[in-house]
């Protein structure tokens, strides 16, 4: 089975669907998750009236959390819960009052514990406004408690 | 003059006091900043049920936020506008709810245009939750409109 | 004109040799530069003996060097003299001795004075051995001088 | 027993000894060990003609190396196996032909597998020459085979 096999993808919705329940800082802010595949996750974000910073465009720290939500849900994807160890975001552009912001994260590669995603984050108008990247760290458990293992990639 | 010279302090509480006016990020997620003078900066937050992510410990993108403001005033501080370039967050420490974090931005280098901050978040108990980095680059004009370049520094 | 443009290109290949002959360093590690066109270059380097770490691999500094210069070549490929302002790599793969290593830098966006660059390294089988981030900052002046600007991308 | 313990600094020298003794990169660099203890180190190199780039001043991918040394003697001065995992590195001064230049490397946090250290490298008047952060990976095994795990610091 690869990434795109609907029983490994519908697994992983169901991992986004029960992380997403309990993220009460995506919620809070209005961060959607839009889609969610092994390695792989969409969030977006309209960006509020507080959330702008003092020269009135979109605080980084908030572009950020946007970036480490999609990275959040696509290194946990598979059930494995994964936390962020060490990451950097590169800011492009600026991004206004109203407009919707874009992120998706894309698995670079994962070994056995460590993983490295990439986040790019877009405005509405398709420009980048940052380049985020996120090293990852698997610690043991579930991340979503009581789902399981979900079905397995085939070994290659 | 040096970077503890009480004129140069004041002008930069004055910076300050200006950008935290119109900063409705930082208003709206209850970051307070609780000092500030040439090169350094000190904001601290309390993590809101709000602020949860979905293993129950506070978002890394808010403690970023925290972090990221800190580094703002302070590379702010003698109203020279200036931008974070790139950024770099290594996360040592979950944060709980409840808990008050701190942020210390300090400047480590700062060019013709370009800088370079260390900033530290701690969390009550005084142990290190993350480690942040942020590359600065100065554009034109002045942070808060209207406020001048203030008393400067003396040339060594 | 695009960036891929004869006449461009042929410039940036003009840039690439003159850099090169005062490389040094590249010289000495047997880095060479196979490719260089405007906002992209591609460099490769034979792991030697001489570049093994206390665990019989490539020594990540070194590593790092070969896609720090196809990040030098990528910006610098229009003669607009420009350095690297902050980096960051994550270690994926171990490169083993007598393997040839290939850097890819291509360029994510260019600023007025600031630009971000992405450069990954490959082993000889073609695997991930690095993911590199580079941000640079345009200073004055020309990389080889006297070449000029060259011909112009058209204005969009 | 402290980091400062003599037994424990005692038998951190001797992994130093260990992992440089073969260590081929660092030798054929001319890098030097010059101070190791638990979770510190500090390595020295001079910049030679043969590390020059096109501009004149070292390639800032020999920096990084000397950075890295230093970070890699201080993750590994307990004989625990450990690599990079990221690194990020600000350059903030030119380095010249024939100076002396020094990095020091000090753990800022280290949890069951994972750490930070922040490497500082100097030129020879003392001036800060780039800024590196390392994220560090422990794996399985001894850093330095058949060497044991040495006298260990007391819980606490």
């Amino acid at each position: 089975m690869t990434a795109d096999d609907p029983e490994r993808r519908h697994f992983s919705e169901a991992v986004g669907a029960g992380m997403y329940e309990t993220d009460r800082a995506a919620q809070h802010l209005g961060i959607r998750l839009e889609e969610i595949r092994p390695g792989y996750a969409r969030t977006a974000m309209t960006v509020a009236e507080t959330m702008l910073n003092s020269q009135g465009s979109c605080h980084g720290g908030l572009i950020f959390t946007l970036a480490d939500s999609a990275f959040g849900y696509a290194c946990n994807a598979e059930n494995k819960a994964t936390v962020a160890l060490a990451c950097s975001i590169s800011f492009t552009s600026a991004a206004r009052p109203g407009e919707r912001l874009t992120a998706v994260a894309e698995e670079r590669l994962r070994n056995a514990r460590t993983g490295t995603y990439d986040i790019t984050v877009t405005g509405g108008d398709g420009r980048t406004v940052a380049l985020f990247r996120g090293n990852s760290y698997q610690i043991k458990g579930e991340t979503v408690p009581g789902l399981g293992a979900g079905p397995q990639a085939e070994e290659t």
